[in-house]
């Protein structure tokens, strides 16, 4: 055990705008024995998710920043290789917030740090994705904010992105009208075939508000009841154009500004004449419905009906790189590092 | 009867920007005989509101616009001159929509339309404000959607007005602390002296976001929990500067662009990084809560326990220039036209 070595990428500088490969360094360190209490992991799959942006910098945010010199935040599936807890023994499935890493010796003393979980039906990967945090956090943005009824028209931004598809999908299977937005054909083509969206618009064909706007006119003939943002900015601004009186927008996250560009929005006297409803939110404040969201989406998920991409990076290496793709879009579906 | 001359102002024209006197037009009519189930009305005291400025404008809102050449629409107290309705005797002090005209027939048969209140303890003319509509949209945003705690704090725009007023004492009562947004050092003394706010921050004094901002945050020390909207543009900005986690906003109005000002949110990230609620709403949408809030302010009212203010101009003639000085902010409190 003590020969095993452990490659890490920490964060070394915060970005001044747009992150680049300098802020991360791969290092080396040797995997410490789990003490008592502890348990010793190896990492199958590392995510990738747009919130370790706003990790990497100082400013105020709904978070701690990500400390410098110190193991990049984020979520990991992988397999339990050595247990000094009675709970957890070798071969167990686990998901946990390892960070940017190969293996992780984890406290799982400390209730919610590491969670074992069934693969029969459900791949392991999905844990980091579907139904997991991307998963849940789709859940209650549409379950709990945009509310859908059977009928209504639900929109959400970046569509092909992890969250973006579960939304679409969830509100599916509550009746409502489900469009998409993408960047390019290509993710809209995926969007609609793939993943069953009623339309899809490409924002990157439709550049302005009101070219935008126009698009999503012609998609959303009964306008707007639900709005699922991820992006901010001129999509909002055109989202907004089309509300419906009452329409609901769950604000999960706002790509667009995250290098710290200017995203105002231009019309906020439209929430007061339609009678909008914007709520922002971050799922990890929400774990009273972790369970039942899970449960909905692993039950999907096993059952085939929640269907899901992955783009998927090798080696620890890769994880950067790939990291800076999906702030860029790059990426179809989940982004993950396979380690194993 | 028939003898009675009714002067009535109507809505000649439409405005490019700002209102004008001659948008409006006073005429003399006959006043018609009630017929079965009509209740003619003497208006003692017509209520002028900022909604007004809205349904002057062909564009698109949550009401339909004034028709052109048509009484102006508004709320009025009065007393029963006449009754063909077995509800309503002569004498009977009565709220309704009349219009901006010194009589109003109207059909009682009609749910709504006309009820009667009882003036042994309320002022007649307190049901135009703090025991009508305004103290209603001020119970109704504060309690269904800031939801305030004791301990917390909420800020309230044009707080000399007849709905941000009620809005702050309502809060006080229930344990918040309470902060104004006033233009001019008049109001804002009023809004602390008269009405018991805690402090009140003075708009004109303060130009810019930069400044107002934190001038607001002297004020709120601990940040803004609650915020009631009744302005917009660089003070929605400020005010968002400021607010704390979770912070709610009730959107009541957006005065500064009424005549079609652009007023961006300038920073709508603020909406996710600080979980924020931001809610439209108009008050005739949630009539189920009427009872239960003219039941508080009227107990209020009776009992001394809510302060107010009333501007009052006299006689039909003058509404128009009433009207357009409460856009300007001319009032204190509740502006009235006195007819009787």
């Amino acid at each position: 055990m003590s020969t095993l070595v452990n490659q890490q990428i920490l964060l070394v500088s915060r970005p001044d705008g747009e992150p680049a490969t300098d802020n991360f360094k791969l290092v080396s360190t040797p995997v410490p024995e789990p003490a008592e209490g502890q348990v010793l992991v190896r990492h199958h799959y590392l995510s990738l998710d747009p919130y370790m942006r706003g990790r990497m910098s100082e400013g105020k945010s709904y978070a701690q920043p990500q400390p410098l010199d110190a193991v990049m935040i984020g979520g990991t599936v992988g397999e339990v290789i050595a247990s000094k807890h009675p709970q957890f023994a070798p071969g167990d499935k686990v998901v946990g917030m390892g960070g940017w890493q190969e293996y992780a010796v984890v406290d799982a003393t400390q209730r919610g740090l590491l969670r074992k979980v069934d693969t029969t039906h459900i791949p392991l990967a999905a844990y980091l994705g579907a139904v997991g945090m991307p998963g849940v956090t789709a859940w209650y943005g549409l379950v709990k904010i945009i509310e859908p009824k059977a009928g209504e028209t639900v929109v959400v931004s970046a569509a092909s992105g992890a969250v973006g598809g579960t939304v679409g999908q969830l509100a599916k299977a509550r009746g409502a009208r489900i469009v998409g937005i993408a960047g390019g054909p290509d993710k809209c083509r995926q969007v609609v075939e793939e993943l069953g969206f009623d339309a899809c618009v490409d924002y990157k064909a439709h550049a302005g508000v009101a070219a935008l706007s126009a698009a999503l006119k012609a998609a959303c003939p009964n306008g707007i009841d639900g709005y699922f943002e991820n992006v901010g900015g001129v999509i909002l601004d055109a989202v907004m154009a089309n509300a419906n009186a009452f329409c609901r927008i769950a604000v999960c996250g706002m790509i667009s500004g995250y290098n710290g560009e200017p995203i105002p929005m231009a019309a906020p006297q439209l929430i007061l004449t339609n009678r909008m409803k914007i709520e922002g939110f971050i799922v990890g404040e929400h774990m009273a419905v972790w369970p039942q969201a899970l449960g909905e989406l692993g039950a999907m998920v096993a059952q085939g009906q929640l269907k899901y991409r992955e783009t998927v990076a090798q080696g620890i290496a890769a994880a950067p790189q790939a990291f800076l793709g999906l702030l860029k879009g790059r990426n179809f579906g989940k982004q993950l590092v396979k380690l194993v």
